[in-house]
C-alpha cells in the first residue's frame, strides 16, 4: 500500500504512525512524501520511503494543483499504483486533488462513466451499507446516480452480496418525496431493471433497507459529515470519548486501481484502518474496480 | 397551544400523552381530533378538545389532502391560530400538509417569500444554531436561500443573538466549495451585504461558526435526519438508551402566526418539548413571525 504520508492535518506524523501500526499488522507499506521529513518521525523504524518533492496543500484548487505539482506526493503514490510498485494508494490529503490525479494516471474505467468516492457505514441490522457519491463530484445528474448504484452494487459483490438492493437517498420514502435528482433516478434505475428499493432516508438505511445507497457528492458529503458532527457532538456532550470515525475511509470507485482516501483528521488508528481497507480492497479475490455489472 | 392530537406515528396516544405533560407544566393546551378517541386516552384528565372529523395520513400527497380534508385536524389546529382562540399549533403529523395548510390559512408574511421550516440544534460552544430549510421546499433557488438566512436572522435576534452570522451549509470550506447553489448563494448574501461567514461544514456548524445556517430542504432535512441515525446507530451499537431527539421540533418561519411540526415518530416527552418550543415562541417579546429585517 503507497501511503501518502504527506497528506491530512496531522502528516506526516499521524500517516507516519498509521503506516507504522499498519506494518505491525502484516501489511506491506511504502511512504511517499517529503523524504527527510519522514525519516524524522520515523526514527529508528525501517519501513521503505519513495521521495515527493512536492505536496498539495488542502486550501488549493484541485486542478490548478494536480497541474503545476506533478511531483506531488499524491502523484508519486499514484504513479506507485499504475507501474504496478503498489497494490493500492491511501491518502488523506486534498480529496479533490487526489480524485483528478486518480482519473488521469489510473485512467477511469470507461471514459462515460463519472468516478464515485464510497464509503461502507455499519447498519444496525450488522450487514453494510455503501454510500455513495460521498464527495468526488457535485451537481450530479440521474444518470451519474444510476452509474453510481453501478459502481456501488460491484462493489458489494465483491463483499458477497449476491444481490445487492439499491436505494437513493432520500428525505422521505413515497414515490412524490425528494428532489428532482431523486425522483428521475428512481424512475431510470426502474427503467434500466435495477434491483432497487426506491426513495430510502437515512434512519432506515442504516436499519437494512438496502445495500448500496446512492446520492449526488454535494448531498452525501455533508450527510456523512452531519453524521460525524452529530456523533461528536453528543458524545462530548455526555463527557465521553469520541468514539471512531464513522468510516474507514471513502474508496474511489471507478479507476483503474485501488484508491482509499481517509479523513483530513484522521489519527494514526484511522490511518492505520484507511491503510487496511485499501489492503484489503486490493487483496479481495474480485476487485472492487472490475468493470461494473450492467443492470445494476 | 393548540395540539394535533392525530399527527404522527404514535397518534393520538402519543400526542395526549405530551400535552398532559405540557399542562402539567402550565402550559395551556388544547387538543384537536376525533373527540371520542382523544378522551378515550385522556382517561379521567380533563383538557379541552376541539373536535376535527377528518385527518391526514403520512402516506397522502399534502396539496391533494389538504384539499380533499378541509376539516383536517391539521386545518382546525390551524383555524384556531387563525381565529386568536390559540396563540400557536404543534403537529406531528404530515409536515408537507401542515405548510401547505399554513401558508392557505394563516398566509405567508410576504407572498413574495417562500415559508421554510427551522430547526434549533445546540452547539458545542453552548450557543444554539438555527438551521433552516429543513423540508419545507426542495429544489430551492440562491434567492430562496437568502430568505431563509433572512427568516433565520430574525428568529435568532428574538432569541437574544445580536448580530447573527450565516452560514452556507457545504461540504467545504473555501470559496471554491459547495455545489453551484451553494456558491451562489455566498455571492447573492455578500451583494446584499448580509453578516455571513460564507461556506460553512456541519462540524465547525456545530462548534459555534454560525448562528444561522441555510440548506435547500431536501439537503436540510437529509442532513437533520442523516444526524439522527447516526446518533442512534452509535448508542444503540454501545448498547446505551438512544438520547432524545436531536432538537425539539421544527419551527414553521414565514408564516403569520407560531406553527412547530414535531417529529413523526415523537414521544410523549418529545411532544412536550414541542410544545414548549411552540409556547415559548408564542411568548417571546418580538414574534418569531415578525417581517424578516432586510440585510440580514
Amino acid at each position: 500500500v503507497a501511503v501518502d504520508a504527506m497528506g491530512g492535518d496531522l502528516a506526516p506524523a499521524a500517516a507516519v504512525d498509521g503506516a507504522i501500526l499498519a506494518a505491525e499488522r502484516g501489511i506491506p507499506v511504502v511512504l511517499v512524501g517529503d523524504r527527510d521529513r519522514i525519516r524524522a518521525c520515523l526514527g529508528a523504524r525501517d519501513l521503505p520511503v519513495v521521495h515527493a518533492p512536492e505536496h498539495i496543500e488542502m486550501g488549493e484548487s484541485a486542478l490548478a494543483a494536480v497541474r503545476a505539482k506533478p511531483a506531488s506526493s499524491i502523484a508519486v503514490a499514484l504513479g506507485l499504483v499504475a507501474d504496478g510498485r503498489a497494490s493500492s494508494m491511501m491518502s488523506c490529503g486534498h480529496s479533490g486533488a487526489i480524485t483528478v490525479e486518480a482519473v488521469r494516471t489510473l485512467h477511469s474505467q470507461d471514459a462515460a462513466h463519472r468516478v464515485a468516492l464510497a464509503v461502507s457505514l455499519p447498519r444496525l441490522d450488522g450487514g453494510r451499507l455503501i454510500l455513495l457519491d460521498v464527495g468526488a463530484n457535485v451537481d450530479s445528474r440521474p444518470e451519474h446516480l444510476c452509474e453510481f448504484a453501478e459502481l456501488g452494487v460491484a462493489w458489494a459483490r465483491t463483499r458477497g452480496v449476491a444481490a445487492p438492493r439499491v436505494g437513493v437517498l432520500s428525505n422521505g420514502e413515497e414515490p412524490t418525496k425528494g428532489n428532482a435528482v431523486v425522483r428521475a433516478t428512481v424512475e431510470a434505475l426502474e427503467a434500466r431493471g435495477a434491483n432497487h428499493v426506491g426513495q430510502v432516508e437515512p434512519g432506515p438505511a442504516l436499519e437494512g433497507a438496502c445495500e448500496v445507497l446512492v446520492c449526488d457528492g454535494f448531498v452525501g458529503n455533508v450527510a456523512i459529515k452531519a453524521m460525524e458532527a452529530a456523533v461528536a457532538l453528543v458524545t462530548r456532550s455526555v463527557g465521553a470519548e469520541s468514539p471512531a470515525a464513522v468510516h474507514g475511509g471513502g474508496l474511489l470507485l471507478g479507476v483503474q486501481g485501488v484508491v482509499v482516501i481517509g479523513h483530513g483528521r484522521a489519527s494514526a488508528v484511522e490511518v492505520c484502518a484507511a491503510i487496511q481497507l485499501a489492503h484489503r480492497s486490493a487483496s479481495a479475490g474480485a476487485s472492487p474496480t472490475d468493470p461494473p455489472a450492467r443492470g445494476a
